[in-house]
């Protein structure tokens, strides 16, 4: 049952159209659909569909080298994950999806398709990602995030969000159709964003209005001080870390120009 | 592996006392359990649990024809869906729950049995319809809608919500016990419902007050305005556009008459 | 494919290290790894996996006797989880949680691991338990309960909650790092809490605030009223009775000296 060791699980169902790399595991009762394109030793685990067909049947689904998916996950054919992906368990990626290097998604997440995902981004668990978002890198996520993307709910229009690279949206946040939460910014829990967020600020209340600038977040016990690429560096591969430096200056730049609603 | 094909997968457990329609569908390790009936050309993707026995084991599960069980759907026994159903990844419907015609449940739903569903209503991801819960026709609730029942948590009070015909609840809505939504009435995002709301009325705000009539909910850019049934017929078969007419001229009707916190 | 029988379906696949004690049932694709150990009468469904390796693969899993795990759950080695211990479907248990007897755990559930859980808690469908977090014993956690552990996210710091014993925690609230909940406090629906809460507090808002003792909850048209353990016993064993009676005293003990903001 163990499917770390390279392995196809004997009850695994690899359709003969999908081509797996070097090493690759997949786990018991998992499902491999054709037009699957593995990497090199990546583990696919328990009780996963990969490459379900959607709307656009038959278009492949790239899952990069050294990913891990979890059990009961959903992928669907017709998208493009980078090396490094990780998964949770009881995920749903749908088509058309294009992600960077190393995302990590955390348990029962969704991402609705059409949506394009940077480097090395975390989601937490049950993230919800409107279709045809647009996430930079070094994004954070966290538990219960909504990004949508319909203005005038039900209609056809479809007005997604934006979220640039090192932005950190906190849990059971809101994003409101159309709105960019600027690069580094920073979204306090339970706050509902209605228009679009300078770089570096910092937001908060239901309203989501402007208080500070992320250089002003600190943790008075330890210490610790936004830009939290500052000191979050463990859990980033080697390679990442000239452009954690490099995002971080960028963050600081506008820090004492930002305008708040404290001033 | 493809279940879209009238097939039942080898690796599906169908039970003897099943009865499957024409063209019927089985995914792998999908399980039919005793007492199902499905309906012709349903399909049922993979990892289902279909006809789970619960409080009164052994009372049939009917699902009607043309449906759509996406993956890892776990559905009970003892519950009458109507035709054209469409569940997405990762459902649970429990017992005694009866759906019209066409009803679309997203991934990660959890109807929670007993319930009353209308025709053609709509829930998007993480929807959480508490036990003896009344939805109309057409109705919609979006991500995270949380339909509760219980006045004083926890006892065994049970005082489930009324949803009438048309209403729209909003992303990450509270419906507190025993709250009707009005007809075509609607819950803005982040709302907790406390007291219940006429017909045709917008409600905003923690407090869920009334701040407007649905016929002044537009956007500008496209021009588009509520009642939602005016630009958004795409998504309903044919049948159904009748209905939707009569619908918006009831929610109409008391456009210059509903009290807000406005006036 | 009926698991109820103390029979392992042919298509379950246990380890050949796993324990099973008397009249274990499996159901039909479950997946039980090597280190596990489940008590007499346990029931697993459908479509589960337990005993997972995670971070210390290698470490036991201890499920106690008389369990229920729903379809489609998954449970990491490395836990110890007491008698009658009833998941619902699609629930992720991690390592190292410890919990006493007869936890119940709602659909969607995420207990993130090295939590001390109690006796006899409850907790519903999408409740988030952060890392570390320690509850007490006869807790509710409703719907979409979110317990968090990082002070400044993202970072590596640690701070989880603490729920003392008969607390209850309404619908969709957020607990902020390090917030202890005192025993029997009840936290109303939505609130996001910032500080911790003394015993039998009731708490309500946005901040959190403290607006009344337990005691003065009641629901008029039944006439019951709070701690709730005054009128709800029924779903707890009768050996529970006891220790219900104990705490509902201590509960009312602070009722004529608890500060609130409407004094």
């Amino acid at each position: 049952m163990n499917a770390s060791e390279g392995q196809i699980h004997p009850t695994a169902l690899v359709a003969v159209g999908a081509r797996l790399g070097r090493n690759v595991s997949i786990g018991a009762q998992s499902i491999v659909h054709p037009g699957v394109e593995i990497g090199d030793g990546t583990v696919i685990q328990e009780h996963c569909s990969i490459g379900l067909p959607g709307v656009d049947a038959g278009s492949p689904l790239v899952i990069g080298p050294g990913s891990l998916i979890r059990t009961h996950s959903v992928i669907y054919g017709g998208s493009v994950l980078g090396e490094r992906l990780e998964t949770g368990h009881h995920v749903v990626i749908r088509e058309k999806t294009r992600a960077g290097i190393n995302l990590r998604v955390g348990n029962f997440c969704d991402i609705e398709g059409d949506c394009a995902i940077g480097d090395y981004s975390r989601f937490h668990g049950y993230a919800h990602v409107g279709k045809g978002s647009h996430i930079g890198n070094f994004v954070w996520l966290f538990s219960l995030t909504t990004a949508t993307n319909d203005p005038l709910p039900p209609s056809l229009l479809n007005v997604p969000v934006v979220i640039e690279d090192g932005a950190v949206v906190c849990v059971g946040v809101t994003l409101m159709p159309g709105v960019v939460i600027g690069k580094g910014a920073f979204v306090s829990a339970g706050s509902c964003v209605r228009e679009s967020i300078p770089s570096g600020a910092v937001v908060a209340g239901l309203d989501g209005h402007v208080v500070n600038h992320v250089s002003q977040l600190l943790h008075l016990p330890s210490g610790l001080r936004h830009p939290w690429m500052r000191h979050y560096r463990k859990g980033y591969p080697p390679e990442a870390v000239a452009r954690l430096e490099k995002l971080e200056k960028e963050i600081l730049e506008n820090r004492f120009t930002l305008k708040t609603e404290n001033e």
